[in-house]
């Protein structure tokens, strides 16, 4: 959907390993699998503070564990294969010989290396459920339903104190957020086709994670090959650096060159559920010729993919040919580089889109290996001019017919949307999603919200991302600063990735999630008791604040200094709230508590005066 | 309300002049008053799009003219000074004499040095209207207003077709914005107090604009003398620099010393209002003390910085004695500056706020110069725990009727909001906001929509911002990356108003705004045909994004490439769209219009044929 990004940007010899300042990975041991470790991440807090680590979501992997044995040429624990094979329905096989085309007809030392170790994949033997979704349906709990309903609830039962509240002050807009995430509410949820569990039973590496908009709101981060494979473990690094700083799937949308062995070295290396476009390899094959593209030649890619172990499609079989003359009167025409393919490829041949008419076959190949879908929006908007019109919709409800027929066929499916939208529009998207796709996961690309801006759609689009993720959207796709202008760096990605952690917190926040106020409100009373390295700490970048205040206060003594650079040491808020406490208690130092009980006295004080009485007081 | 700047940021020794890329300063003559000079910015295209230069609204002063003569140590040329003259009802007298207090006891080398000239102030004589709001009463419509009126429209009637048509598609939740700006509806929107037009008698250097949610957003960006006072110079280049990217108000948040003199120099060279909260200046007068703050002090301050032409003083009035327990149990507690100075004045003293018992006072001040007020929100929320609570609500009633006060005696007033704020509260403020204040403009900062990302606030804010100016928000207070941790710098000033400028601009199209539209479609015929520079032009911030574009693609030859970084020259999704307009139009180099009318005639072929047609073409 976005840009892949830049090789120049990723010269670090290694991936980057570590945990971020005074935070650790810790793992916990659900009740339902206690052979599961299910990682989070704890951020120590300043003895002063009286608190215990503040637990957050972690997707950053073991790459952030010192005690893990990170080596990119070996890869991550495959884990997960055992409980793919232990609960039977798979079988290994040798699976499809990769040809050089795979990468892009590559030799030499253009050719980007071999992952080492090569392994058989699996498949669906048809003798029982294999998806999480017929798994779902069939009324079983799968270890990683277990996994990610752990995670979900960042393993904090203190957080349920006054969480109905919270939920209830929110607006949810329909959702059904519950109190507590439980396996089987994770089970209920997919079964329903409301959530989706993107797990490739190929990707043994993966920590498995749930979207759906009963869940936290997610953020996927997009990444892309390099021109020239120096070196293999720079295209580790990039999808390392995303999921560090917050990114819960990863899509590789690399053209050109090498974009089977990349893409090898990545999966082998991903905590996290990588997401492609095969679409764009499909065109490789055929020298970029999108009227060349057989339904033979994208089924050969779907397969390559699945045994690789890609955990979801980007499968744009919504643009069907009656759709395509919608597109004429546009401003921007089409601007998704999928829809486009598919579009010329329909018009060329004056033929219904081979992605709609074997749309059966490729869900027979994605229950297989349990792949799901993202149902692409080939027609989504690209400028403010051209939102919510026929083409977008028409294609929007193609979408949702799809999605039936692939449940049908046992796949999980999610949704993908706009693009570029005014605000004021926005939410007619989310409504209609919900109504024609049977509530399955809207997966979101901003939208953004103005075109006026190159070089800050990644805030045009936050404003967006915020608004659909509260009004349902279960995962929104980032947009760099570079979005319209050339490929991210590394400073991109990682402004990408935490302006839309900010979004999706936001949205989380406003639909009243449980638990997600209690960051915030970690943060607020670090901020009122001046603990400032508790405060970089809490953030989503605790590297830029802390920079940011040492541009101005950069003396280690300042790091527990009782006022900041804005006011000075004279004049301090925490000082004067003091002081109010003080006041309401009617004593000194007392507590926030004293200082309620004390008020609650006062007002009903000034309420029997005739809530005049600090009126009367001659100046 | 925000943060004031540092000094290390600023070292340029001259202010910045000269236009943006590709666009030059224009004027226009209003045909109310053909002697007014009304500026606008123009952005010349390139000759391949066919297009006029795209008009856009300029808030940068001369200093983007090379045709103005600009020397600092004049100042700008104060042409409405003749205009507040030849209406009458003020006189000029010696003032009030600057005592070394003013800045702070500041001597010798730490002294700023005075600005050359000194103007006599004026005031009222009481002899008839002197204020924007007693002119829009008395039914006269002022040179004032007919120079907004024309800024408002860009000077645009191409703009008006189909402006009904959008304006009706946007969601202006009960403003009422009109087809087209006159000068009649400037004086009529304040006179019913929904709008204000900051316009100090003594700011003869201002080129007026309107503040009110019938008119376009608005954003002020802040500024703050420096510790050492090396040169004026640089003082003046903060303002510039703010309102070179758009700032449409500036207010100086100076504290320490010196706080006269930058004041002065900033004055005599600014052509946007500038506002200031007089309470730091008073609490210098008494070395930091909040307790030891009289009514004497500060009406003198008023006084100071009315005399000098400060357009509006922000006024914590609403922070009356009674509701300063009602803080006592939040998370943290009283934020505000103002608010803070206030609070611990009420408590030490145990009476109601001088700010209050002397409202009327103050009213009778800011009339005989037209300072407006920008009422204070002393008790705004600190943290999302903290928001939309008893102490927030309580001050903004009192606001409302503090209004009402202010209205009866002359003086214009907008009402200063929120602070943090999660998405889900956001309209409720604005709905209270108009409620109980009688529609007076709400003039916010951010809302910040979470606490979890310092190094990031002006993306938090700028979520809330954008949605709150959506829902009736006037005017928007930027918020810079630096917000929570340290004092802005230059690019952090930059950074915060670009942010600030899509927020607004998201806002006047989520509205319906007739004309805002004009600039994304521009952009967006600009990205469909690959004009690169045009792009960067029409953009916020022509120098970043053009900077962004060459790091991948530096070539002058690829500003007119027919493709861009991300899909290469291979794929052109220009290209594929016009494929589909020769397909729908069923001729090779349609136009967009023939396609339109080859696609409607498809579609009825297709609806006649039982919306099926494709479908069948067999694969």
């Amino acid at each position: 959907m976005n840009k892949p990004t830049t090789q120049d940007a990723f010269d670090t010899p290694k991936v980057t390993t570590g945990p971020l300042p005074g935070s650790r990975r810790v793992y916990t041991a659900p009740a339902a699998a206690p052979d599961l470790k299910v990682p989070h991440r704890e951020i120590d807090l300043h003895p002063t503070a009286n608190e215990k680590p503040l637990r957050v979501y972690d997707c950053s992997g073991p790459y952030s564990d010192p005690a893990a044995n990170i080596d990119v040429e070996h890869g991550l624990a495959r884990t997960r294969t055992d409980w793919v094979l232990e609960r039977g329905g798979v079988e290994a096989y040798e699976g499809r010989e990769p040809s050089p085309l795979d990468n892009g007809g590559a030799t030499g030392k253009y050719l980007a290396r071999e992952f080492p170790v090569r392994h058989k994949p699996l498949k669906a033997t048809g003798t029982g459920p294999v998806t999480q979704y017929q798994f779902a349906k069939a009324g079983i709990i799968t270890k990683e339903m277990i996994y990610a309903a752990e995670r979900e609830n960042l393993g904090r039962a203190a957080a349920m104190a006054g969480a109905a509240e919270r939920r209830a002050e929110g607006e949810d807009f329909g959702a059904e957020i519950p109190e507590f995430v439980t396996p089987e509410f994770v089970r209920d949820e997919i079964a329903r086709g409301r959530a989706i569990l993107p797990a490739n039973i190929n990707h043994g590496e993966l920590e498995p994670m749930v979207i759906g908009r009963n869940f936290l709101v997610k953020i996927n981060a997009n990444i892309g090959n390099s021109a020239v494979a120096s070196s293999v473990e720079e295209e580790v690094e990039k999808m390392v650096w995303a999921i560090r700083w917050g990114g819960d799937t990863v899509m590789d949308l690399s053209t050109g060159k090498n974009i089977h062995n990349t893409r090898e070295w990545i999966l082998r290396n991903s905590p996290v559920p990588i997401g492609t476009v095969p679409i764009y390899q499909a065109l490789e094959k055929v020298n970029g010729i999108a009227e060349d593209l057989t339904w033979e030649v994208f089924r050969d890619t779907l397969i390559e993919q699945a045994e690789q172990g890609v955990d979801y499609f980007t499968i744009h079989a919504g643009v069907r040919l009656a759709y395509v003359p919608l597109t004429a009167g546009r401003l921007t025409g089409i601007v998704s580089r999928g829809g486009s393919i598919m579009a010329k490829w329909c018009l060329a041949h004056h033929k219904e889109s081979f992605l709609y008419t074997h749309f059966e076959d490729i869900c027979d190949i994605m229950a297989a290996y349990d792949v799901s879908f993202s149902l692409g929006d080939g027609l989504r908007p690209g400028s403010i001019a051209d939102a919510n019109d026929a083409a977008q919709f028409a294609e929007l409800e193609t979408l949702g017919e799809l999605t039936k027929i692939a449940w049908d066929k046992g796949c999980q499916v999610m949704i993908e949307g706009p693009g570029h939208v005014p605000m004021h529009k926005i939410k007619a998207n989310m409504d209609k999603q919900l109504a024609v796709c049977g509530e399955a996961p809207f997966y979101t690309l901003g939208p953004l919200t103005t075109d006026i801006a190159p070089g800050y759609d990644h805030i045009t689009s936050a404003i967006g991302a915020a608004m659909i993720g509260w009004f349902g959207t279960a995962m929104l796709c980032y947009v760099t600063p570079k979005e319209h202008l050339g490929l991210p760096d590394r400073d991109d990605v990682k402004v990408g990735v935490v302006t839309y952690k900010i979004a999706a917190h936001a949205a989380d926040l406003a639909k009243g999630h449980p638990a997600a106020k209690l960051r915030d409100d970690a943060m607020s009373r670090a901020r009122f008791e001046f603990r400032w390295a508790d405060q970089f700490n809490i953030g989503l970048d605790p590297e830029t604040a802390k920079d940011f205040h040492d541009q101005t206060l950069p003396k280690e003594a300042h790091k527990l200094a009782h006022f900041c650079s804005m006011c000075g040491p004279k004049f301090c808020s925490m000082k004067i709230s003091q002081d109010v406490r003080d006041f309401a208690a009617g004593k000194p130092g007392a507590t926030s508590e004293e200082a309620k009980k004390g008020m609650e006295e006062k007002a009903r004080e000034f309420r029997e005066k005739g809530g005049e009485v600090y009126l009367e007081t001659p100046e």
